[in-house]
């Protein structure tokens, strides 16, 4: 029977930062087993004061300690996490120090600003973005492809849409998505609303077994979903992708995540915010 | 003028982690002005001794000793990040010899497991999340509200559409959206469609003001986007929230994570991975 652990991702905004370098490392311990918990929005010496007697009782009826990980910004919040039954990380703490030190400066230890609304306008371009994509997922437009970052383009269901929606909410980029339909499969050429923009095309490509898969789970037995189909459509793809130079990426075992950051950095998009 | 430094955000896998981390604490030195690079998917000794260089030219031409966050897991790699004449801040190092004392075992050290597919069916749940936010964009079935984690109530523009799809994207929870139309704010009650469902309800509110501004980016010298009916709508549908006490917050000031953490943490939603 594996450990089992309680950690606690704690912080004064939304936890993002928290839970990202705390999931990292706890990733490296796969043979214990965690329960996690995140607790956002700790801004407050008495809500901080709350949940770390709850800490507290929670190390008294566990066989382990629990792990606390904080990024907190206030010292006297960051303080009352010091439990003597807890193994506290402070994420804040450990480095503040050292970058004081190496700028000069003290750090101005202003709350909200690493996912707070830092200014509208970046609100307004991830909007926009998010908008970009949304509006012409049903079909594509002359136009779309003209104003897009980046055009993705792939057969049915090999991942465009979630990363198009991934790359403007994360990264403010207007991604278009560009579906191979049979005909475009068949034609030797690239499809010919793409010539003008060659060099914004990125290609996504997937395992035929794992798009039969997920064609399955929308319209099982049809011609759509059928292996040979799968097979024969990424192919074609595929060999459209070499022949015309396009950059292309697999889906199939990869996150979004990791999709969309490495559009970004192999196309060398720029985030815009 | 203020200093400029470059900032290195370096990792194995997508940069994610180093990047949420070294913003945080870059943003409380907000007289620095900072050069940020990301540079993911450094795996490689030679990807890392390449890079390494660069830093190590950059050091040279530039007046500051440039700033470098690694999130890199082989401990070969790391090592060729500690550069003289750079500061390098290895995330990875600095915690996980404490996380090995406490855990009493050792990392083991397998690289792209935090934003890694880590199996296909986290994949699939973000995917079903996503593709439900997409589906019922356009009106509301029944059998979505029934399906819906959450439902998100509130006057168009007021920031639903992005909220649910990034609750859709990080935390594979299904999100809902209810536009309020003129119509349900000029009733009395709920709109009807929402009875069965309350407990499932969260509402969004925005000041007037910017409502006025991003409608009037649509629609210019519109009634919609007019001040006078952006104060009315607003006003309506916040008196609709308190009195049928359904719990709301106001989107004006947050960015999208911030609005989506929120809602998770005071609706008290699962996240489904």
């Amino acid at each position: 029977m594996p450990d089992r652990r309680s950690a606690f991702f704690i912080s004064d905004r939304t936890g993002i930062t928290a839970e990202s370098l705390g999931h990292t490392l706890l990733t490296q311990f796969d043979t214990v087993e965690f329960r996690r918990e995140t607790v956002p929005f700790i801004d407050t010496v008495e809500k901080a004061t709350q949940l770390a007697e709850r800490i507290r009782q929670c190390a008294e009826q566990e066989h382990f300690r629990p792990l606390v990980f904080t990024s907190i910004i206030d010292p006297a919040i960051r303080q009352i996490f010091k439990i003597e039954t807890a193994l506290t990380i402070d994420f804040f703490e450990s480095f503040i120090g050292e970058l004081e030190n190496e700028l000069g400066r003290s750090a101005s230890l202003s709350v909200g600003r690493a996912h707070g609304m830092v200014d509208e306008k970046n609100y307004d371009t991830r909007i926009e973005a998010v908008n970009f994509s949304l509006n012409h997922d049903d079909g594509v437009k002359l136009k779309d492809l003209a104003e897009a970052d980046v055009i993705l383009v792939g057969v049915s269901r090999s991942g465009k849409t979630p990363t198009c929606l991934y790359l403007a909410l994360q990264y403010g980029i207007k991604a278009a998505n560009y579906p191979l339909t049979p005909e475009d499969l068949d034609a030797p050429t690239l499809p010919k609303m793409l010539l003008p923009y060659r060099n914004k095309l990125f290609g996504l490509t997937i395992d035929p077994q794992r798009l039969h898969s997920i064609r399955s789970e929308r319209r099982p037995d049809s011609r759509y979903a059928s292996i040979e189909n799968c097979r024969f459509e990424v192919n074609e793809a595929e060999s459209m992708f070499r022949h015309h130079a396009v950059p292309f990426i697999s889906t199939t075992h990869k996150s979004i995540e990791e999709i969309a950051t490495t559009i970004i950095h192999k196309a060398t998009l720029e985030r815009r915010f």
